[in-house]
């Protein structure tokens, strides 16, 4: 009989060589947006696929199967090891419900479904995409009904991005929104408003880049072990904790679409870079979930990126470096229009707060669609029926409504929610931070973020996957998930950019 | 008993999966040597290693092998796929000589003969490398009893670079050159000399880097399929005819450091460019051979790019980038610059005569070592002796002497004869150019490249490797190899060159 030592190491060595194939991909995938010409879009398909496959087919035999059965009876393993077999027997189980035909036939559907949207978004026509679309949610209700799910069909979805997550879960957290985000909008919507329109003079690219790469730097992302380029769409992407890339945007008369960007891929970097690298490709190498990892991004980018402390340390660097467009701004009028509030119709660009609405929107679509109580054909009207509802606007087309994100096209259901579960999660991390860190506010305002950076590292990023959302956020705070602790930091932050006092 | 057609199709699928994992580990390659932060390395290697094993185990497999054989014995396979086949024939049972144990060793000698030429040259102390280099040897005078040899032990290894060349086939071109070029190089020497010191001035970078591209897009390299970066050795890269890369460097100082690498690598990338992209990852889709991969890239630097006809079109634009550095300065002095001839230490900052001595010394000395008759114990010695016999000069060390190339830390025995075959193949499709196209001087001097490009598509791109380099050679000039035809091409050149009329 092999030893458990012995199995541990071939359980290692198949799963680093799978994640091997994943990382070339991801390199593939980097290059693809960042700098490939366009005619490598040619052959550049094949050779991912071919990767994906390879991996896919690693981690889904029978040998690999039977190999972390035997480990996960094995009484001699140990606790880090036990760990990492439990979480890959977990995912084996799970992709080995569904069968190769069926996850062939999904992704057949999702490049068909991913070129009916660009379609629909090229001629503004949404009717092309309703049948793709239709034939996508009958094969995520197949997929739901293959994986099995303890009440309602989302919950299976949801699971592949969440695990533990649930309708059950979810609904209470996004009614509290509902029920107190009004309120607090109406507070804001009635004091007097912000002045952001600094915001859209003149800023060169280039400048704007090396500042973001200075504040990069200084938050602590590793510039040996990573890189910022350009993209079309801003993406953290790593090969290896040694080796976690980022890139952005730049508009030049608008200097917000660079600098949050680059914030909030630059949390999303110093997660990746602080997974623990003797874990390479491992499940306690890599992050623990799509929430926690937004959630990193999220604490970067909104509780200190967009603070006052951030920016007491960081503006007049920034003034130094457009003196004349910054030339009669204050840190303090910098930190409030870095967080004007107002209901917007592209999620990726809205506020802090509103923001929670357009997730909600797509949240609720989601349940319907599943359930089948909604037809792709209406979502449009429906779409517009919440925006007018919830944020109290109407899109002038569908290229600004219901055609702006390309998750469905991509059978991405259930992924939504952890946009929001990452802002709350931030909340709660940034507020144990604060309690543990009782200095944090002038460390931040002296740019001195290797702290706070440490704090992380020793309680959410060291453990990988370790522990699922919940646990990890218990772990840290005391507590599972809270978004009344959220709307504390909302009511504090805004009273103090608008100037009034908000109440519950 | 299935078809001939399915079995091809089985051989397309395995050898284009082997293609993926080849040129995805090219794209990796790439971006290490481009992009990669250095901390980055940690986790390459072994990316790469398995990237390249998966790739290995297709292409040796039993599987593979049966294949093969089979459709080696169908009648009815068609002309284009016999051709493919056969050389995948080739190939496999080539490898098959070597055992996989063969290969590690082969593969662990690499790794440690490389980090020892590093060490010997960070101390400047060749005697770190004598031993790894002992060992490396005799690994491959082993290889070379693997894999059996008509003659001379090295032809085995020749054979790995250049099918079909021999000891028996290049000791006599080698010898004319050691009877030709010593007379020639005697009457430049006597001749008035040229002035280079204007290539020496101040170059800005991005200028040059530009100017450089400019050049590469005329001379038809497609940059919508491929582009040019900065690394420390220029080299060329494909993952496919439509992502073909090159990379250059710049010497603020020496405009020549830019100006020719990035000639040569555009004419290696034109041939990749050039091949059969509905050959994808077969044999009849990659390069004919490393003489005839050279012999583009010699073609452009050597006959176009140090021409007089390439210059009196590119010369104004030059001048005009560059208008201090080059304000007295014509397009013929330009041409005589760049052609001067001065022997020198290092290879591959040789002109394109004395260049001949450097290969042929290490030609010579490769062949001593694997008949055992020198031991790298006294390598520097004779590397010295050698270079005062035919080049009349010292290094002063070992870093500008016997240290500085790497590939014998490789292990790539029987690779530089490969590079003066590319420049004999050159001249000899050049000559054959000039034949079948009468206005090609001028066309290039209108900065015309297209009929060119057409002629050494038609002729050479689009075989793939269909036809060995000697053949191919014979189909399109009517001759094989010719050594006379390059010493007929360099005394025309250099008596233009020099104002003298050279003679045999």
């Amino acid at each position: 009989m092999r030893t458990t030592n012995e199995l541990y190491e071939q359980y290692i060595s198949i799963t680093q060589k799978a994640a091997d194939f994943n990382n070339a991909a991801a390199v593939l995938g980097w290059d693809q947006e960042v700098y490939m010409p366009q005619k490598g879009f040619a052959h550049r398909g094949r050779q991912l696929a071919t990767l994906a496959t390879q991996a896919h087919e690693l981690l889904t035999s029978e040998l690999y199967g039977t190999l972390l059965q035997e480990l996960a009876g094995r009484e001699d393993l140990q606790d880090v090891a036990r760990s990492n077999v439990m979480l890959s027997l977990e995912d084996y189980q799970k992709g080995k419900k569904l069968s190769a035909a069926f996850v062939e036939t999904l992704t057949e559907q999702t490049s068909r479904s991913y070129g009916a949207w660009i379609k629909a978004r090229r001629d503004n026509d949404f009717a092309v995409y309703v049948p793709e679309l239709e034939r996508m949610i009958a094969l995520k209700r197949q997929q739901s009904d293959l994986y099995g799910y303890p009440q309602h069909p989302y919950d299976a979805l949801l699971d592949d991005y969440e695990k533990g997550a649930t309708v059950t879960m979810l609904d209470p957290v996004f009614e509290e929104l509902r029920q107190q985000l009004p309120p607090l909008l109406g507070q804001i919507a009635a004091a007097p408003q912000v002045d952001d329109q600094f915001f859209f003079r003149h800023y060169a690219r280039e400048k704007q880049f090396e500042f973001s790469v200075k504040v990069l730097a200084q938050m602590g992302y590793d510039l040996d072990a990573g890189r910022q380029d350009y993209s079309e769409h801003p993406f953290t992407t790593s090969f290896a904790p040694t080796d976690v890339r980022v890139t952005t945007r730049v508009d030049e008369t608008n200097l917000a679409s660079l600098l949050w960007s680059s914030i909030h891929e630059g949390g999303h970097a110093l997660y990746e870079q602080g997974l623990p690298e003797e874990q390479y490709g491992l499940p306690l190498g890599a992050a623990a979930s799509l929430s926690i990892h937004e959630s990193q991004s999220r604490l970067w980018e909104n509780c200190l990126g967009r603070g006052l402390s951030f920016w007491q340390h960081f503006f007049p660097i920034l003034q130094g470096v457009f003196s004349d467009a910054l030339a009669n701004v204050s840190a303090t009028e910098f930190f409030k229009a870095s967080n004007k509030v107002a209901p917007s119709l592209i999620r990726t660009e809205a506020d802090e707060l509103t923001y929670h609405f357009h997730v909600m929107i797509r949240y609720e679509i989601e349940k319907a669609l599943l359930e089948g109580v909604l037809h792709p054909r209406d979502l449009s009207g429906v779409w517009n029926e919440y925006y007018h509802k919830y944020l109290g606007i109407a899109a002038k087309d569908d290229l600004s409504g219901v055609l702006q994100d390309v998750h469905w096209s991509h059978g991405s259901f259930g992924y939504f929610p952890t946009y929001s579960l990452g802002s709350f999660y931030a909340a709660q991390f940034y507020e144990q931070a604060e309690k543990d860190l009782p200095n944090l506010k002038e460390q931040v305002a002296l740019g001195n973020f290797s702290t706070l950076l440490q704090w992380l590292r020793i309680h959410i990023h060291q453990y990988g996957r370790r522990y699922r959302s919940e646990e990890l956020c218990a772990r840290v705070t005391g507590k599972g998930l809270d978004v009344s602790c959220f709307l504390h930091y909302a009511r504090q932050k805004y009273s103090a950019v608008y100037g009034v006092e908000l109440k519950a």
